[in-house]
């Protein structure tokens, strides 16, 4: 058992938390859930787009289908003991190949290009609340953004 | 963009899967769904006992009620472009100090040890599918075990 570091305070979990999310080639782990309640997980590459989290998914795959549906997702950034855990909501759904400012944010952070891509979507995701936490000692004080609003 | 190693064979996956899942002190990423279709997310350390995955939980926590009332979780193990992937069904909910057999063998994995914890319980979770991958060129074959049984 490792000693935890001290605690970091709010406003560096929310410094530490925007860099993470603006880390080029960085992954989000995206989980949603069906109608029926099926859970549903997957690591995606994501962007970091005017406080949005931005991925590219099939149109046809069971997260594309399940945010349609449901409009609402949990993505974890980082490693299980550094982590951003994001409460989000859909705002926009569109083709690759339709929004070219957002394929650039995109590419420009991914490393990869889905725009060639036949199928695959954006997904624009809006977060409404944000949580950061490493050890069992930040806990407390893990909660940044509330309703969509930064709370530091 | 790095160039991807050659993709592994499933018989070379499944070693490398039950190397992870016996991993000390490694974790696990819980996504679970309530009944209104919410999709949950947590990181948890895991103990691989028996062929299942065992988690420790609060019995109040969202997972562990998800669980009680779904059955069904999908749990990642490893990095975003090392991932194992596995669906399963919650086989058994007791409480921590319930089952000395079962505590010793979560503890002997997990770096923590939540018997002197108050409400906590061990979740036992069956995968009956699991699936490995690096990057793109591991999707084809990613499927390891499929209804429970091994393919390879």
């Amino acid at each position: 058992m490792t000693v935890p570091a001290e605690a970091r305070d709010r406003a560096t979990r929310r410094a530490d938390t925007l860099a993470m999310l603006g880390t080029p080639a960085i992954d989000v782990w995206v989980a949603t859930a069906s109608a029926a309640g099926a859970p549903h997980l997957v690591p995606v590459s994501l962007a970091w787009v005017g406080e949005r989290v931005v991925v590219a998914v099939e149109a046809s795959s069971v997260t594309a289908r399940n945010l349609a549906a449901s409009g609402v997702a949990r993505l974890a950034v980082g490693p299980t003991r550094d982590v951003v855990m994001i409460d989000a909501l859909l705002e926009e759904a569109v083709d690759v190949a339709a929004d070219d400012a957002l394929g650039e944010a995109y590419v420009r952070q991914a490393d990869w290009d889905p725009r060639g891509d036949e199928g695959y979507v954006f997904l624009t995701l809006r977060p409404v609340r944000v949580q950061a936490w490493r050890e069992a000692n930040e806990i407390p004080g893990r909660t940044l953004m509330r309703h969509g609003r930064w709370l530091v």
